[in-house]
């Protein structure tokens, strides 16, 4: 039977989610995890992966296993208490057999948190911007990314994706407690798109780009043609959404 | 002339407020980025010290210049551009040549913040407590300390205080979006006390200690009868008070 696994995670010391051999990865410290809870070979399937020193409020993924979990709440303590404090698991739901976390997923939401004074408590949750942005430009500029559907300009270089096709539900800059925050949610996104949005939003915040350069970039369908990626720090995944058919009915 | 300098600072890798010959510590730091910007050897008196892994959201010190500072937003983007990212200065105040930024404090505040969820986001900023903490009885044995006037059951051991007359103005748990945190305000406060406090008021929380042996510990006077002492890491300064009168009217 399937598990989907709902979890956090401070990406600052992980190299990203995805296992690589030689380092540090969130997946890889999850599955060695998993592993000893489940006292056999566990592997998980991530809704989607996140680059270095990119966070997760929401984060789901997908294992198997023999025979179902008794006490769900019992299990996710026991991998809290393995899982270092980077790291937390906040839910365990079954779902079909054929359920995937990856693509069943219908959306996902990135938030990419920004501030503007120097903050000795957000240091690796936030991105530090001038003061003189200009949001009212930037939120024009990103209310046109509703409309767009190709987001090649976006996406990474030399990436093996079949198509470069997004549709945007959100994409707005919202204000709280004086803080800009970047709210996105689409169906799918592009490798390093929310950071490559962001720093092109930056520039037309600043004033470097102008509106109709910004339709020049889209029209580009080329990274080139956009601005620098935000750093990573701000960035966080904050939720994935499936059809509710998917989870089975236990409780 | 005299400034008094407001920042603040997350405690988590230094040793403490107070400069010491080998380790880092707050006041080490700022001296050092003061003198940078002054040209001239820099000391800075604080309003009171912290201790290893506790925070600062507002903390004050005072130090002596001999001609006056013209710009002072620029004053401090130039300190906090040599500060790291765990110290942030805030506000600079000219003040009467006389004040004192640790005598002339009217009061002082702490908070103490918890969470009852492994959260990877506060992991150095709050302290992890169990869910099944009674805080209405808490809250009682908190306003209890309102009453009281000697905190010498709350005061570190060893330490070379005249007095351990304190006096309370706010003492209490509040919830705000689901974290209970203490509020503490007092005139003065001994080495410790804030700590202890807490760590006692959990045992009142757990069941561990009754009212009644709280009266106990209040009469006692000596630190062994209370409780352990909370972690460093929930703990911040969060405002220091100085009368109107101090303040140079300069704008």
């Amino acid at each position: 039977m399937r598990y989907f696994l709902y979890f956090a995670y401070n990406g600052t010391h992980f190299h990203g989610w995805q296992r690589q051999p030689n380092a540090i990865t969130v997946q890889g410290v999850m599955e060695n995890a998993l592993t000893t809870v489940l006292r056999h070979p566990a592997t998980l399937t991530g809704a989607g992966r996140t680059d270095t020193g990119v966070h997760a409020e929401s984060m789901v993924a997908h294992f198997d296993i023999i025979t179902p979990i008794e006490n769900k709440q019992q299990f996710c303590n026991h991998l809290n208490s393995l899982l270092p404090p980077a790291i937390a698991v906040r839910q365990l739901r079954m779902v079909q057999p054929s359920a995937h976390a990856r693509f069943d997923a219908l959306s996902r939401k990135y938030e990419y948190r920004t501030t503007m004074q120097k903050d000795p408590f957000l240091t690796e949750l936030t991105t530090r911007i001038p003061c003189n942005l200009d949001f009212c430009a930037m939120n024009i500029a990103a209310d046109r990314l509703l409309l767009q559907t190709d987001f090649a300009s976006f996406c990474k270089l030399h990436t093996d994706v079949k198509t470069t096709i997004c549709h945007l539900s959100q994409a707005q800059w919202i204000q709280s407690n004086g803080q800009w925050t970047f709210h996105i949610r689409a169906d799918r996104f592009l490798r390093n798109m929310v950071r490559a949005i962001v720093g092109t939003l930056f520039d037309i915040g600043s004033g470097r780009t102008s509106m109709a350069q910004f339709e020049e970039i889209l029209a580009a369908a080329h990274r080139t043609a956009a601005g620098m990626s935000a750093p990573a720090q701000g960035l966080f995944l904050t939720d994935v959404t499936y059809p509710d058919t998917i989870f089975c009915n236990e409780d």
